[in-house]
């Protein structure tokens, strides 16, 4: 099996933020002591300051999205581990605004407990600071599971939108407002046909039969509940869209974003092929996408895999949705 | 082995150009009778329009690059597989601007075929018709290939200055001379950790040891002419880099345009730590990027690998890689 192109396990993050802020030194500035990307410039209107982290192997997500109209500072771990929160709260500190600092956290334990303990030393220096906590992705919506739905997808449209309400001028409250808000109605879902490759052993995280995927599979390389028949593309996607619709219940003329989201090894042909399937399913229940990305936005290092995010939105979030962006992964 | 998220394999390609006009309806329409992609804003100051295209399975070229400042039409063939002569020939005459039309063909037998029988049919409509080469393939440079260096990653670059030359008013003469120029100084060197996985028969197209590369691969799957040590990231980017400054020996302070290319299946991670490993050989010879590109731009399917490009341009040539692009993968 393939090993990662790397000088060393240990290394690879570290290397990356490096050439990382090389190659986007227009965008960003990056802290290697103390472990945060921070954005060079952002829009004097915002009054409250946009921090992310998690671990690291989800490229682009987080350090692909600081910079204008989305992220003012991001904390990495390492690969699919929690940043300290010595970093948070370092990056948090050197991004706060005026009104303090809005913290969007991904719902993994390792990252709730790092970005509260941030929080509180916040408090301690007289700096305000609310969370939003991100928690779309359905396949871990059961009774059974105490730590609640995770958080994967979704995240990036939902730091798309508060990063153009901060640059509108959006109070700390009304920014947790909105993102619990636009949180409550996303729902992601993913699958894998092969797992990726771990990092220190070179192999892949997990094996799969030929026509085997894992359906509703994490973006830490855990394995789903389930193990499921691949099929053709269209009756994979009917059951993938149809699972999202019900648990959303959307009324027919919403309005929707969607995220065609790959995981890390599965080709654009095949993304866009999925998009339109996802549109067909949709369409049948009087609904169409508003607003669609389509792409490696929230990856698993090199996951055969992709998820589909659904998120009903109100028809006024669509301006945050247009309003400019210029980050490294995102730009319009 | 993991088989591709398709309806058929043959169907996957069709699926996805109808996909990739749903989501970017903005920017393009699909022809699907004639087989091509148009841009639905081209500048009036433009002249000549650029058309290009070539097998799928190398997303997001060409489709991506199809918009305001870079193509004005892209001609996809099936994978891996030409475009009939018929799709240049539509595809050239729906794009064509008052001076004619600039193919941009990368250097494989079948493109040079299909898009020169194109060309023969323009003459004869009246619609003047130029051709640049794209030949940057650096592992393909040797005596005994007759058919000459191929084309690869520096077509992105390429197609990028000659949009914003094309929006800058130049003559078809002038462009093609402009595209020569960049050509003759442009290299780029592959290598693979794993095969892409061979659409019909839904296993890997060639087998790797666990520390092997295929150093100088294609982007079809052809294998290379050498299998090497994978070894440590340092060690192989310093050849690699050092093949390519040889082959250019560029002056110190020279003007640079590096791109760091993912193949497919290769992490963000690894990318931004060999772009790190990239600029740090440059370095040593008095050299650095003016402009960089770190990505997947032109791919091969899901193949294990990447590719890294040097092009010597011009000073003046930086003005058309600064000038403004809006398309599916590139913009800013």
């Amino acid at each position: 099996m393939a090993r990662y192109f790397e000088n060393s396990s240990d290394a690879l993050v570290s290397d990356a933020l490096e050439g990382f802020a090389l190659v986007h030194d227009d965008l960003i500035t990056f802290d290697p002591q103390h472990g945060f990307l921070l954005a060079r410039h952002t829009a004097p209107s915002r009054r409250v300051a946009l921090v992310s982290g998690g671990g690291a192997g989800h490229e682009p997500m987080h350090a692909g999205y600081v910079g204008r109209g989305m992220l003012d500072a991001a904390c990495p771990g390492r690969v699919f581990a929690s940043p300290h929160n010595r970093q948070v709260y370092e990056g948090s500190r050197a991004a706060a605004r005026p009104e303090g600092v809005l913290h969007i956290v991904k719902n993994y334990t390792g990252d709730r407990i790092n970005f509260g303990i941030a929080a509180e030393r916040l408090a301690r220096c007289d700096i305000p600071c609310a969370r939003v906590l991100i928690s779309d992705d359905l396949a871990s919506d059961a009774d059974g599971i105490a730590s609640g739905r995770r958080g994967t997808g979704g995240t990036v449209l939902i730091e798309k939108l508060l990063g153009a309400a901060a640059d509108d001028g959006l109070g700390l409250a009304e920014l947790q407002e909105l993102g619990e808000r636009l949180s409550a109605r996303c729902r992601t879902l993913a699958v894998a046909s092969a797992a990726h490759t771990a990092p220190t052993l070179g192999e892949p995280a997990f094996h799969l039969g030929a026509d085997e995927i894992e359906y509703g599979v994490g973006i830490h390389g855990e394995r789903a509940s389930a193990t499921a028949r691949q099929g053709p593309l269209d009756a994979l996607i009917d059951r993938m869209s149809e699972e999202l619709i019900a648990a959303l219940d959307p009324e027919p003329g919403s309005t929707l974003l969607t995220l065609v989201n790959g995981l890390g090894a599965v080709t654009p042909l095949e993304l866009y092929a999925i998009h339109r399937e996802f549109s067909r399913v949709l369409g049948r229940h009087g609904l169409s996408p508003a607003r669609t990305l389509v792409g490696d936005y929230v990856t698993a290092l090199d996951m055969r895999g992709f998820s589909l995010t659904l998120l009903v939105a109100d028809p006024s979030d669509l301006p945050f949705y247009d309003a400019p962006v210029h980050t490294a992964a995102l730009r319009w």
